[in-house]
């Protein structure tokens, strides 16, 4: 039974570490060469500190999500988890609210401060970014889950019958 | 000394309370009224999703703040507050994120979108907005390492000698 729960836990940290992953490499390869009156110009995702956070943020949750892998059932440090769980679950809802409220205004502009939309001259740079903030999104809410899940375990002290 | 950490628990309780409600109004409140070319316009946080977002959070929060001092001490709900700092500490992360990132935007602009600061002309405006955050970001720190020390307590079963 313990056996059969630490496998699912290490399944779902695998969707995890494969949504935060995919997230990186989707927003780091987002780039698209656009021509505006015969001058072309190139937009990465380097262009935005927001969007660079989140691939950084991302990566280091990545790195994170594979090391748990290596690390023994048996381990002490299993209660280490938890505490570096909040604190990296932390850091991606930092990255990906920030990286949302840029890509926000890069798709709906902002009249009020003279902020015009950018996703009509860079579409397929935009399809990228929303795909990777999809990634991030999905990783986010599983290590949530994740770490709700551990503190119910935890701190649930009535042992259930059956 | 059950008492006295409670006590402290408490006082540091308050302290994240003031922060998040200090953020709520001062964000809240702030707006100016700039003319160019003798065009006044006026600009407010509602102009700004992520600063509605914002108020809206740490309102949340602050009502979480203040109805978490009613709860008696021997309530078995504390043992909820733990998961429910958890999903109020990632609120308030997301709403400063993104916030700020919308704020580096209005202070710095981005040259690659074509996007002009906005604090050369509204420097009220932006202090005001800067004094949110700051607000706002103690709140988060505050309700992060009452989160880390709680699974510390949690966690920790090697009872220290002394």
């Amino acid at each position: 039974m313990a056996k059969a729960k630490r496998l699912c836990t290490l399944l779902i940290r695998l969707l995890a570490f494969g949504a935060t992953l995919s997230a990186t490499i989707v927003m780091a390869t987002s780039h698209e060469t656009t021509s505006v009156f015969n001058l072309s110009f190139k937009v990465k995702y380097t262009d935005t500190p927001s969007f660079k956070y989140f691939v950084i943020a991302n990566a280091i949750g990545s790195v994170y999500g594979l090391l748990v892998f290596f690390l023994p059932a048996e381990s002490l440090l299993w209660r280490l988890v938890v505490a570096l769980d909040v604190v990296f679950t932390m850091l991606l809802t930092s990255s990906i609210s920030a990286a949302l409220a840029i890509a926000y205004v890069g798709k709906k502009g902002n009249s009020h401060a003279g902020w015009l939309p950018i996703c009509g001259q860079v579409p397929d740079y935009c399809d990228h970014v929303t795909g990777a903030l999809v990634s991030g999104f999905t990783g986010v809410i599983i290590y949530m889950g994740l770490l709700l899940y551990s503190i119910h375990t935890i701190l649930n002290p009535l042992p259930v019958k059956a």
